[in-house]
């Protein structure tokens, strides 16, 4: 099958913001053994929009799938041409209208006849139910040429292409391409790739790794007629990888560093609490992003002052003089403080100069102390980040999360 | 004069990389005063690529805006496929060769045969320095048609828009488009836009509405001679917009919610707290993210557990008994507790269901009551949020600040 994406939206084309979904349905269907030929993005134009379904189509697409244009306003017009295009006629789908009513009930907002618009499809159109938002997708077939409205913001679009367009695609792909990703922290890229530089040659599955924020993945890939040849096709290169950088893998597909954190916190009965500083309260809300933290995690402190520090942490007065609040001696009492102050197993502390201000000769911006207290045994690590507030404080977060995975590892199931 | 953009390579079609040039050359487009109608995404691929440059300028473009292709290999045909489009010979330039071989030189890299292909160019097209790497681009022109073929890494291609593409656009422009944009929160999208329903149909400048996570933008944009003149088409819709929803107006153009409060609170020194049940640490964080926000955030509590919001903030353990952690009463005694821990003249509360598990018929998932006490004076808010546990964190976190922005705007300056 072959597909074309056409992102529809004045915002693209104004440059305002970045077409990450072409990226990300590129990324999918090639997953499920659709080629992309091509994207393109058009304004909220009939005349455009109606142009680049025929380009599309001409050029030998059998799949579009459009991204945006599913408001409320008469701009949002992408379904409507689609509808036009096979010549079909909208009509109201009193589900979803149902729905958007229940949404805007929920959120005490006040719903417009503008609204109503987002209930209407074409005639024979599939419908796809928006669980994050007002604006459902639909799926409409007219001899074998089909077009797939998605609505435009991402956290909208990807559920809706999980929930509704996969299994769709599934059933009309005889062959499938099936992954699993190798998540390794602590490591850069080049070092990764370096310890796997064989496996990279393989042709099925296929080997990639991926630089991320902070991270590398090891995406591993294999093209088979079912699941299970795929599974067992993919099994002895990731067995080989673990051999090779087991330590540095985290954990595997979609969790993230702090929920494989959270998680093996929780089944250990680890508890945990974070004195943080420049961070502000950030390490402690990703890790609760984690459902069920709540077992291990009671509370938390942010003490951005010396007089939080002294009255909650039990911070000297002579550290901070004689150190600084941004210093190993403090973050080793904060550490232990906090652990006490909560009556945790582990103790965090975070204290750093985040920028842009406040850094000196000595005590650069970016210099961040961590410090840990497991179980009355402290210590602390110094760091030097460079880039703005944000990746500082984002880092510092990351760099104890990095820690916190070997620390958990070795630790027994706590009583 | 009006342009399409068109981006070459299979990574962009694998999904492997976001075509970030594709917005930074429609923002600069934009900013000279040149229309992109269209952006697309094609292969390496003679025929695709040709069939791209046709079809932009069918649609009316004057000018071809390409980004890849340029590298020494094969595959790399986007320059080659402009020269036959245009029907010129290829030939050396012996300046770009003398550079190419000089970049090697200074790398200490080997130059194969195929590099030279880089300094081979159609006959009268103007050459475009890359100071970032060996493959230069080009200005090509033919009859009012224009192909600007530029190097696909953002760092090569954006220094040579600048040095090379801008000076060349100014000579041919004799109007520039100018943006301002006014930020809502507490407002839907359906009912900001009707609210000024007839400004949208202004045609200079244009006012159009965007739906952001939580917010509402409203860009005004203006054609003019110069910069003065298109300020004072804005300035007079800008004045009507606050107007009409100037109590939703949060900020301007680039800041975000949580930076124009925290500017505010330290402009009008008003000192703040916040304890975190469901968020833990999410509010305080992302207020955190504001330079200078250390005058007026001392310290902040995550309280997750029964026990440590009695013993932080002095919740009675009878409000915990008879009404639950979740509930108006215990977001009023959170408030009214972290104002007092804290000394601070602002104390906010969040407490909620997070999900996806701990929702009851009477409080459901998403259910979030929001406190807030201000120099003394107590009041709380009931939420429902839809969505998953990241969501509902979220929004209570945004309709927390949008609760704040009213708050602020109307307090004076403390001492």
């Amino acid at each position: 099958m072959n597909a074309e994406i056409i992102s529809v939206g004045t915002e693209l084309l104004l440059g305002d913001i970045v077409n990450t979904n072409a990226q990300y349905l590129s990324k999918q269907l090639a997953l499920y053994g659709v080629s992309v030929y091509s994207q393109c993005v058009v304004g909220d134009n009939e005349e455009r929009i109606v142009r680049a379904y025929e380009a599309a189509f001409d050029k030998g697409a059998d799949l579009i799938i459009t991204t945006g244009g599913l408001g409320p306003t008469k701009d949002d017009i992408t379904k409507e041409v689609a509808a036009k295009y096979f010549g079909r006629n909208m009509t109201i789908d009193e589900n979803s209208l149902k729905r958007i009513e229940g949404f805007f009930n929920s959120q005490n907002l006040k719903m417009t006849e503008d609204n109503k618009k987002q209930a209407y499809f074409a005639e024979g159109a599939k419908i796809l139910e928006n669980k994050h938002g007002t604006a459902p997708g639909c799926i409409l077939e007219d001899n074998g040429k089909i077009i797939i409205s998605l609505p435009g913001p991402p956290r909208e679009m990807m559920p809706m292409f999980e929930s509704g367009v996969i299994p769709f695609l599934k059933e009309r792909q005889s062959s499938i391409l099936k992954s699993k990703v190798l998540r390794l922290s602590g490591i850069g890229e080049g070092l990764a790739a370096d310890k796997i530089a064989d496996l990279l040659d393989y042709e099925n599955p296929t080997v990639a790794p991926y630089a991320k924020t902070n991270e590398v993945h090891f995406r591993i890939t294999a093209n088979a007629q079912n699941e299970q040849e795929a599974n067992k096709l993919i099994a002895p290169v990731v067995a080989e990888i673990y051999n090779r950088v087991g330590e540095f893998i985290y954990g595997e597909d979609e969790i993230s560093l702090s929920d494989s954190i959270a998680k093996q916190l929780v089944k250990k009965n680890i508890t945990i609490a974070a004195a943080e500083s420049c961070t502000a309260g950030l390490l402690t809300s990703t890790l609760a992003n984690y459902p069920g933290i709540s077992a291990v995690l009671k509370e938390g402190f942010i003490t951005y002052s010396n007089e939080s520090k002294m009255s909650r942490l039990n911070v000297k007065e002579e550290t901070l003089n004689n150190f600084g609040a941004v210093s190993h001696e403090c973050a080793a009492e904060m550490a232990e403080g906090v652990a006490v102050a909560a009556g945790a197993n582990i103790g965090i502390s975070i204290t750093g100069i985040a920028g842009p201000d406040g850094g000196t000769e000595q005590k650069p911006v970016g210099r961040v102390y961590i410090g840990f207290c497991c179980n009355g045994n402290v210590f602390t690590k110094e760091f030097n980040i460079i880039g703005d507030r944000e990746r500082v404080r984002g880092r510092a977060v990351t760099y104890c999360f990095n820690e916190l995975t070997r620390i958990i590892k070795d630790m027994p199931v706590q009583k």
